[in-house]
């Protein structure tokens, strides 16, 4: 009745480099490292984290945005966040990218605090995956309380 | 000290196909896709996700039971739901098929609203695993919340 | 533009195997079954769960401490926990182990009450992988809500 998976071991390796891949991205961007988090884009990347607004462009205007966000939004507040993914369903593009769509659950703890769970989020990635080397070539982050984004 | 993994590759493919299994399933009963949700069970695939209740049954049966519990539950009151699911304990059965026990966090949104993150769940399915392609046999549901469940 | 991962089979069935070890360790946990939770660390293994605090040392050491714990904490309050891992981030080290850096997100529920989602936790393992199996040599839990621990 059963018999062994053939998936080729090409496509496992891709979809375990890309869970690693969004591990190390992410505790990258949690623990503040922009730098870090804007060099796991494409040069040209592309990263909306807003809604409606212009999303930033290249590594720079990416690690440039972050620091400024933060500044603006967590100076007073300061607040550990941690972004859990989970369920990424990853589908190839004919150009050889991939489609990436991820839920992404954010946890704020502010010093001394329980933790508060918001928001919840689609991400949708383009992913450039050559060898094993994988980069963000555009993100753009959907609001499950807004509702223009499905 | 250490040798490397001699997981065969069947092991390691296995278990990255019931992660993206999951993956596309749940974002197809997020996304209120029914009859693709559906779809990942088998022709006479059973569906208990609510205690004590007889479960859903067949492919049409399960289509219907998740159109009538939207009309009745959210109609009045829509939320966003996601499924988060983590922890995936893969265990093979006598018959060929495998039990598979794995958490699922439910975070639901409404319009303007912050995520409410409930239930706490744990998932029990028999999975049917032929090559590829993974179908669930039989889900049953079971709610922390609740005691008989374990 | 793309081509093939070339991930050794190794580094993939590696990350893999971590995943599923993590699964059966927590459900161990979650499940109150402290000896087995306890066998997934070396003979030698440590583990720290709260900050300032001596860890616990060795399996039989750390199924006397587990078992303090829950007697202390929630015999007359008991609630189901659900630790969600997530962002497993997995460092080789210089003599053969492993550094893991996990997220970990604690769910908790009381009979007839909704969960409650706390702590927000970053874990630090070293983990012994000879072969197919996997060890927790130390472990050591640092807790958003708290400062002293990045």
């Amino acid at each position: 009745m059963t018999t062994a998976p053939t998936a080729t071991s090409a496509d496992t390796a891709r979809y375990v480099l890309v869970q690693q891949f969004y591990a190390r991205q992410m505790q990258a961007l949690d623990d503040c490292r922009f730098e870090e988090y804007a060099a796991t884009f494409t040069e040209d990347g592309t990263f909306q984290h807003t809604p409606g607004t212009e999303p930033a462009r290249t590594r720079e205007g990416i690690t440039a945005e972050l620091h400024a966000f933060h500044e603006q939004r967590f100076r007073d507040d300061p607040v550990q966040r941690r972004h859990y993914f989970n369920q990424i369903v990853l589908d190839p593009l004919p150009d050889g990218t991939f489609a990436s769509t991820v839920y992404a659950l954010i946890v704020r703890t502010r010093l001394g605090e329980r933790p508060e769970v918001w928001p919840s989020c689609v991400v949708r990635d383009v992913l450039v995956i050559d060898g094993d080397r994988v980069l963000t070539r555009s993100r753009t982050v959907g609001y499950d309380q807004l509702a223009d984004e499905q």
